[in-house]
């Protein structure tokens, strides 16, 4: 095939794969200008094999800095994963490897039920024991639902900034105390919440970082609201020797261990992100998220003029709607040329409001959304 | 900071990585021009939510074929994959959840002693046991070490298709007789070799594929000889229903189920493997393979005239070197301003000739080569 028809048959395909601007469902946006600038040229970077990617490797440990001082603590100790599923593996596999050296077997951790669907692979993955603990009305976990699930085997508590499908901030606070108390890693999937949170105006509501002693490790996910580019995850730990216990040594590289679930890894997505981070700055991060709430704030009072609540009042960036009929409401829209998609318990309309969304998008899909359900 | 000083810095860290050209320790290469173009064309696609992107979807289903019918069977079963420790690692999960389904415990696999350390990696997460056969002069593994090593309790038994340190081809036809008359799962690690194997004048000494009956998956890297960009694994199961073992089901997308070990993953990596193999062909592959294997031939002929020998006459592009003190000839060639890596038993050279080598290269480091050890 000549380089004439490939670019044809590219562009065929991508024809068919939907542009951003129609999507509500997804928690991935555009790439910034800056980190599809970086991604490019970096593309033939491996950090699997850092010793001969020095710049890319001295980006990765920048980025850790400012990720884990954003969070907290400039000291924290980590990588760039491929995502929040990889950093959440990463996460309880370090727990639970320490533990079975100590002589533990039988583990479990105890995840809120409205935790990510990555903590079933997890499950499945590392031969663990996940227990779900109730939420509360506002579908925050219940603290006491926690404690009544602990026992000696439990190895681990999570908490969510930010969950999935109702973008809630479980009391983090109480978790912490719960963990120092008991001395049980207290890991904090913040995959779409961490790069949310600190821009927030009532920021100080929702204490999820290193801030809180009893918080063990971190996830946050640049290719989220870090609008970096696919696959671009981050794991901190508070205390380094748990990345120890994730090291396997890797002899024929130049590196003498790796700490990383996969071998070969990303180097495009590491510049990427940092380029995001050197370029926006927190003051730019800020505008960002400021645009998501402003058009979130729109988007839930425009559905309350035509009588359709919320299930909570956002947090962050995330709208979850009680329409009847909400699958019905889901094909409708869908025909219209919008993607929404839907929450459990309770089942509502969900719409994630990234940054490829604005004033138009929000009117536009509220007329449609006025069209479906009258 | 502004787009200029960003492009400084990013300019400044690009300086601090080698380039590829003087790197000859790395099984990864500059991307295909195509793949480059076709990355850059799908960054922001996600093919974790494969509903939206059902163009870059129908550019994966390709791959798969077209790779599959590569390796024999047009029909098989897989995703494009983060690489060959994802692969790996999803193959024995695969087969581990069926027989942990069936009721047995404590399972072990058995691989070459000459496997990737991301079979280390896999005994720790999955917690499995990893028992380790013997190779042979020619660092084959020796199938009757395998068949002493297995019990009532394996599960699966590895093949290496080109082995990261020698570049050598297990006896994949012995290990399928072997699978075959004991009904065990057999793994083929081609994550090197897949893209090599196929193209070799004397690749029929090499079986390795669906062709024999007793392979059950192989891995296979586009990133590596593929010339694809990174992330680029490949893993392919003969028999469907092992990827329903890997599938946690997925609320909240457009899609039902997941079978890949991490949620979002980089649609542009698939669009850029499919580039390559779609302006490639089999007939572009074998002429990259043809450059390299010649080239390999000039490197051992050249280092022969020195008085240097190979571990063994290379099977594919891994060329191994028997010098005296090898840490201070690495060190020397280092110094030089060569990348080169070993081997650990025995310890020798190692000298990967990847695509971005040609003759000019082989010529300098010869040069370097006679310098260093005369």
């Amino acid at each position: 095939m000549n380089k004439e028809e490939l670019e044809r048959l590219l562009a065929d395909k991508k024809s068919k794969d939907l542009p951003y601007n129609h999507i509500l469902s997804s928690m991935c946006t555009y790439p910034h200008e800056v980190a599809v600038y970086a991604h490019e040229m970096f593309i033939e970077s491996n950090l699997g094999d850092s010793g001969l990617f020095k710049g890319t490797k001295e980006m990765e440990d920048e980025v850790i800095a400012i990720i884990g001082e954003l969070l907290g603590n400039s000291n924290a100790y980590g990588y760039i994963s491929t995502g929040g599923t990889e950093s959440n593996i990463q996460a309880i596999r370090a727990i639970r490897n320490r533990r079975r050296r100590e002589g533990l077997s039988d583990m479990n951790i105890i995840v809120p039920e409205t935790a990510h669907f990555s903590f079933d692979k997890i499950a499945d993955i590392l031969s663990i024991e996940v227990r779900k603990a109730k939420v509360d009305h506002q579908l925050r976990v219940d603290p006491e639902s926690v404690k009544e699930l602990m026992d000696e085997r439990t190895i681990c508590i999570v908490g969510i900034a930010g969950t999935t499908e109702f973008g809630q901030v479980d009391p983090i606070e109480a978790l912490s105390e719960i963990a120092e108390d008991s001395g049980i890693f207290l890991h904090v999937d913040a995959a779409f919440g961490g790069f949310v949170i600190p821009f927030l105006a009532d920021r100080d509501k929702y204490k999820f970082d290193f801030t809180l002693e009893g918080v063990s490790s971190i996830s946050i996910d640049p290719h989220k609201m870090g609008m970096s580019t696919i696959p671009a995850g981050c794991i901190l730990f508070r205390d380094g020797s748990y990345l120890k216990e994730l090291a396997v040594s890797t002899p024929y590289l130049t590196i003498k261990e790796q700490y990383s679930l996969i071998g070969t890894r990303s180097g495009a997505s590491v510049a990427a992100t940092f380029a995001v981070l050197k370029y926006l700055g927190k003051d730019g991060l800020k505008t960002v998220v400021d645009k998501c709430m402003k058009l979130t704030e729109l988007l839930v009072n425009g559905a309350k003029q035509m009588g359709i609540e919320p299930v909570i009042e956002p947090v962050m960036n995330v709208v979850t709607l009680r329409v009847h009929d909400v699958d019905a409401v889901v094909k409708a829209l869908r025909a219209k040329g919008w993607e929404v998609s839907t929450t459990r318990s309770p089942k509502a309309l969900r719409i994630v409001i990234m940054p490829h969304v604005n004033d138009d998008t929000i009117e536009s899909f509220l007329e449609a959304l006025n069209e479906v359900v009258s």
